[in-house]
């Protein structure tokens, strides 16, 4: 059969195979869930239809609650019915899915498993969503990467109408739902060849009907409720035979295998991971890596967590293991053990009683926790559990990838050890968000994917400030299937797009000597040189780095792209790079553009295609002197007046080293400072609003408007201004009430400027003789950003005379 | 220290205790955690403060959700803050409740645990709830009797305030929530003492609060929420050993002893069966028994299930144990054991593989199911759970208390095991739901509970179908405090409050041999004899029943009472037994009258007053011939054109013996046959309504108005009536209308009204002459029945002319 090859994330993977197996899709948006509704949505409001020829109806509710009931209703009246959420929205399902398992109504909800907030939210990945709703009697089924997503998703929706159980299909959030990854798209004809129509039949017939009424969701007593419990149970022990079947059928027409627990290592392993979810890709990786070096070690992925199947567990793994070792990703505060860890004890103890034990005898068990809330989970965490298990005394409950000062259940951690291959380019790429960053970033990924052989993978970092914070995306091109779930520490293409991080974090740590480093400077080749911190001289000289400037900010702005620099560094990736010849690069880099831009008008086609030949004339390689040489220094993260708690723990958060904080340093309760946001100086503008008070009509709109408040306006005493740097504009009060006498001023403060110019936009004041002038107008930030500061630092002391502020 | 014995249920020996400590209850009603509200709410609006002298404030949200949304903001403004909740009502709570624990904020939720809604809603007991619950990071901590709610409800409340981290403190819905026994009250010194001033100032010092503002409930990156988590290890760490703490504390106050875990049985025990929640006292009972008999056996009773310490369990256990049973009162189909097994199982090997383990060898552990949605656990059953543990090859994840013949997870029962001791005087009252029984019994146990020296048990049994349907009280009075938790099966006093009950159901099983039975009849002591059924006549002839009769609906209506027949048959339960001297008794009964009716007036309590002199006079014992004779036969539950499935599960529910249904007799899925009340003819009414058509004005207001769909009016063409009995009144139809020449009829369905009389109370056409007598007018149902059934008959058939019905 033809494999389509297509580079999509974990949600869209999973998106496809529900919209095509649903009638009903009920809806509520909740990060990292919602990728998978916003598709569907799409999808059938441009009608494209499901399996059998009609459009799904999506409906979107009030809250998950409103989702889960809805969909129990669609599906109690005979529709195939699903859903996606996460975390709290799953939560609020659990009172409906109660109910649908107990009715025995097949389903499957998508989730992107994510961390429920306890003494702060989350929006990123573990699996404390999924384990909080793991009383609820549905199958738990998970994938642990984008490809699985895919497969997974329609075994799912296959085996749930054959057993009639619920399916929780679940994946790690961000992690999976949101990487790009080469996948082999599901020809339409296998999703028809894997669902049944006879099961479709018998769900129907099950369904209320005015023209063969039944009673459902009545109340029992004690007389029969007990009994009526336990009359479900050749249901649930059918599922794991069904879910078998479903997989076996799926490898006949696609020639991809999955069992319910799969094992990959040495035939003759002494000690196993077991685990689920995206961290079985960094442990595959160890293992491999580890089998090289002659180690007897294995990895066990749980696919089908519930049912457990005890006799299908312990036949996957090797006769010959001595230690395993259940990693979990969440943490039940109190219970005397995680919950894979405890089933899988479970299961190996009662293997040991039982008549004829697949095993010799007991292995030692210990359980570890891991990535809660998408932490890092890489081959060095991977490496420190193998380690642990081969000692006479290892830890149990364990944790790994912090450093717990505090219990001291951490295990020590080799950063140095990697698994990344030669032949894998590794591309990380610092920007801004709304930049354009991530998006050129994805389309890198998908011209690649598109034009190569190259298998790929992209996965994104921003926090969760959303536009205007650091966005960190991080590229894989390879020979093979890459399934690397961990973050780049060895980069050979390191692209920092926005020239002021270089002053506030470190972005050459992630570069591996020898590698590729393309800045986006407001400075020529010959210049940049003496205008960058001598910490990143230092790194580039030590690691031998190939350092190219573009001038990108103002290519963009030239060829009227206003801020929006992606299609410039784009081209400059493939410029640099060698994956793609030149010419097929930028002419790949134009079909983007049509595509992408197209239905914006053959203007902004134009524009970004200007751009294109414009950053390969304007990108320069920087000529690298022996030593260092520049007053620039980088400056410190919290001024040295800042509370301690703020330097301690705020401030390495704020330089991306949050993870290197051990437990002592964080609040027991999630109890943090307030205030600090003024220690936090993102300083992320290239441009700026500069006050011109000549035009000034006094309205204080660009104060009211500046979404981060950057700008303030202030009446004050005349006499007040002694002492005020003479660059400080000030401005007679124009009005004729209790305030006549005074001056104002409108001062903006340069380091919390995120340069989004919705102050300009919103001025009335322009000048007579030139249309674009203002009373207050973007400027390019360097050029001002002395004098502006120390305004700022003056300004900032006035005390107004009155509560009226403007 | 004097000790106030006082006879209460477990709501309200939680409820006191929480009233007592808190300053914010926030509820929302849930069967059957409502009374606590309801107690709650009662003594604040009269005034009643708490520990520190305020009034605590009580506000009812919109839903559990709001309660618990409620109670985490007055927490956080440092409010000391309770709410009560079960089942559905808990999940809405768990949202919450993460951030709660998360937050470490102390606080107590009371918990009457209760079964969630799966393929039937229920309103009665398990565990389901608390443990969809226990990924929460609460502590989970277990009662499982009335004293020990009193009890440990204060220690919860004081343990939660020196940890920080929240508990849930349930007890077993209705077994315990709703059991009357006589304990122990807690004298205010003593929580007093038990709460320390200083955990409070801590607790307000961490409220938000202006005056030094800090942030909580923040959103945390990757970075370091992984930390943070891990953070709050050293307070749950802490959990065990404060609230074994605050055991000893309250041990010295009061002299009652609590462990974490406490051992009951045989130092030397090999087999031991672990448990939490009411089902511990029949284990208990039994444990006493099999020792008596020389067997090495014992029990475990969880108290602390969260955090669960290990330690404490495990040097609770005798050494000598080789088998330990765990016994779940909850099902999560799809794990591979249930939650306590799992942790027990969990403690055991950790044991084993520690360096001193406690125990010399691994015991053999299984774990089984019992009492879902409150089915009965009683001694019989612990006793097959014991047996089983003998055996060389132990069921695992059985079953108890059930028959299941599908998976064959159940233990067989051998039903003839009781361990109910002679010195306990046992009485069983079946009565209507709304007639006064149930109130008559907890009125009767108070009565005891104060007036001797006797300690009392009072439990409720009603279905859901609430007023009108059949309850059954069950009394027990002993010199010792009574803790068995089940349902008496062997009952030295039989009272029947409804004759019509003895044809309809086994009302005599449950009567010991030589026993009382005291029946409620509309014939004299001569006369009754030949009125009831051949089947009833021979229980009393063979158990040697002493019999006696009462009219109490006679003297109730007589008194002016109505309907209300409690006075009566209480007086007679006095008269008959001699748990008092009969003028005590009477003395007694009429002091409750006073206590009970006072505030209805005066005349209300001579009615009443009246009553009881008139139920003496009116009791009489019955001789009872040598052999049964009596045309009178129990009729048959559902006529023999019942369809199948109503024949095999619906009428043996009806009967009263649904506990007897096997599993295969349940649908999978909750799935019930519709129109099956029309098999359920109740025939509860002592007195039903008659039609009399001279007077009626065709307004079919009694139609409308009864609330069983029990009175119906047609209109019919009169050629209809031919072979119609003649007693089916039939009248002209008045209007002018379209109907004009049919003619119309009211009949009211024998066996299924229920006499409430409400369709007299909405009659508006009355006679001139006699002021009561209306056009529909109550008549003993005894007397009209065989006519009234022939009537309905023909009545049922008749097809009206058009789809306008009166």
């Amino acid at each position: 059969m033809a494999k389509e090859l297509k580079t999509i994330d974990g949600c869209e993977a999973a998106a496809r195979v529900a919209h095509l197996c649903s009638e009903v899709v009920s809806i509520f948006p909740i990060t990292p869930s919602t990728p998978m509704a916003e598709m569907c949505d799409a999808w059938s409001a441009r009608g494209q239809t499901n399996l059998w020829g009609d459009v799904p109806t999506v409906l979107q509710l009030q809250s998950e609650a409103g989702a889960a009931g809805t969909a129990h209703g669609a599906m109690i009246s005979g529709a195939l019915t699903t859903t996606f959420t996460a975390s709290q929205g799953l939560l609020l399902m659990i009172p409906n899915m109660f109910k649908i398992a107990g009715e025995l109504i097949p389903t499957v909800f998508h989730i992107a498993a994510r961390t429920i907030a306890t003494h702060a939210l989350s929006i990123f990945g573990d699996h404390s969503d999924v384990m909080a709703a793991r009383s609820t009697g549905w199958a738990m089924f998970c994938s642990s990467s984008v490809q699985e997503v895919h497969d997974m998703a329609l075994i799912a929706h296959a085996a749930t109408l054959e057993c009639r159980v619920p399916f929780m299909h679940f994946f790690d959030g961000f992690r999976t739902s949101h990487e790009l990854n080469t996948i082999s798209l599901l020809d339409q004809s296998v999703v028809r060849e894997m669902i049944d129509e006879n099961w479709i039949r018998e769900y129907r017939e099950r369904a209320l009907n005015p023209e063969k009424p039944v009673l459902r969701g009545s109340a029992q007593n004690p007389d029969v409720f007990f009994q009526a419990r336990e009359a479900a149970n050749p249901f649930y022990l059918a599922v794991p035979g069904i879910v078998q079947g479903a997989m076996d059928r799926f490898a006949r027409l696609t020639g991809r295998h999955y069992k319910l627990f799969d094992y990959v290592g040495a035939p003759d392993a002494e000690r196993v991971v077991v685990i689920m979810g995206s961290g079985a890709g960094a442990v595959e990786e160890t293992v491999a890596a580890l089998r090289n070096q002659g180690e007897k070690v294995g990895l066990l992925k749980v696919r089908l967590y519930r049912p457990m199947d005890n006799a299908a567990f312990l036949s996957a793994l090797p006769s010959s293991v001595k230690t395993i070792t259940v990693l979990d990703r969440t943490k039940e505060p109190g219970a005397n053990g995680d919950p894979l860890y405890q089933d899988i004890l479970t299961a190996l103890v009662e293997d040991q009683v039982s008549g004829s034990p697949h095993l010799g005898a007991m292995p030692r068990v210990t359980g570890g926790r891991y990535g809660l809330s998408s932490k890092e989970f890489n081959p060095a965490m991977v490496l420190a559990v193998f380690r642990e298990m081969e000692r006479d005394d290892p830890k149990n409950h364990f944790t790994v990838g912090i450093v717990d000062d505090v219990t001291h259940t951490s295990l020590e951690v080799d950063r140095s050890f990697s698994t990344e291959p030669d032949d894998v380019v590794r591309a990380v790429f610092y920007g801004l968000g709304s930049d354009g960053t991530v998006g050129a970033s994805k389309s890198n990924v998908k011209i690649i994917g598109a034009h190569t052989d190259l298998r790929v993978q992209g996965y994104f970092v921003y926090d969760s400030k959303k536009a205007g914070s650091i966005t960190c995306s991080h590229l894989r091109f390879g020979p093979r299937t890459i399934n690397s779930t961990y973050l780049i520490e060895r980069a050979n293409f390191v692209a920092c797009h926005q020239f002021g991080f270089l002053q506030n974090m470190d972005i050459l740590g992630v570069a591996e000597p020898g590698g590729t480093f393309l800045l986006n400077a407001p400075f020529g080749a010959d210049e940049v040189w003496k205008q960058i911190p001598q910490e990143v001289q230092q790194q580039i000289i030590e690691k031998k780095l190939s350092f190219h400037v573009v001038d990108a900010t103002s290519i963009a702005r030239e060829k009227g792209l206003g801020h929006r620099i992606n299609t410039v560094m784009q081209t400059c990736f493939f410029a640099l790079g060698d994956l793609l010849p030149r010419d097929e690069a930028i002419e790949a880099i134009k079909g983007m553009i049509r595509k992408s831009y197209g239905k914006l008008g053959e203007k902004v086609v134009n524009r970004n295609e200007a751009a294109v030949d414009a950053a390969i004339a304007g990108l320069a390689q920087v000529t690298v002197p022996a030593e260092v040489g520049s007053d620039v220094m980088r400056t410190p993260v919290v001024p040295d007046h800042a509370p301690d708690f703020v330097k301690r723990v705020t401030a390495m958060m704020i330089d991306g080293r949050g993870d290197l904080l051990p437990v002592s340093a964080m609040p027991v309760d999630g109890e943090f400072l307030t205030g600090t946001t003024r220690f936090e100086k993102r300083g992320l503008a290239s441009r700026m609003p500069i006050w011109d008070s000549s035009l000034c009509i006094q309205c204080a709109k660009c104060a009211i408007a500046c979404p981060h408040a950057a700008i303030r306006s202030k009446v004050y005493d005349p006499a007040i201004m002694e002492g005020a740097p003479s660059s400080l504009s000030t401005l007679a009060w124009k009005g004729r009430d209790d305030l006549a006498g005074m001056n104002m001023s409108i001062q903006v403060a340069p380091d919390d400027c995120t340069g989004c110019g919705i102050c300009v936009d919103v001025c009335p004041a322009r000048s007579k003789e030139e249309v674009k002038h203002k009373a207050i107008n973007m400027q390019p930030r360097e050029e001002h950003l002395e004098v502006e500061r120390a305004n700022w630092d003056f300004f900032f002391e006035i005390q107004t005379p009155c509560q009226r502020t403007l």
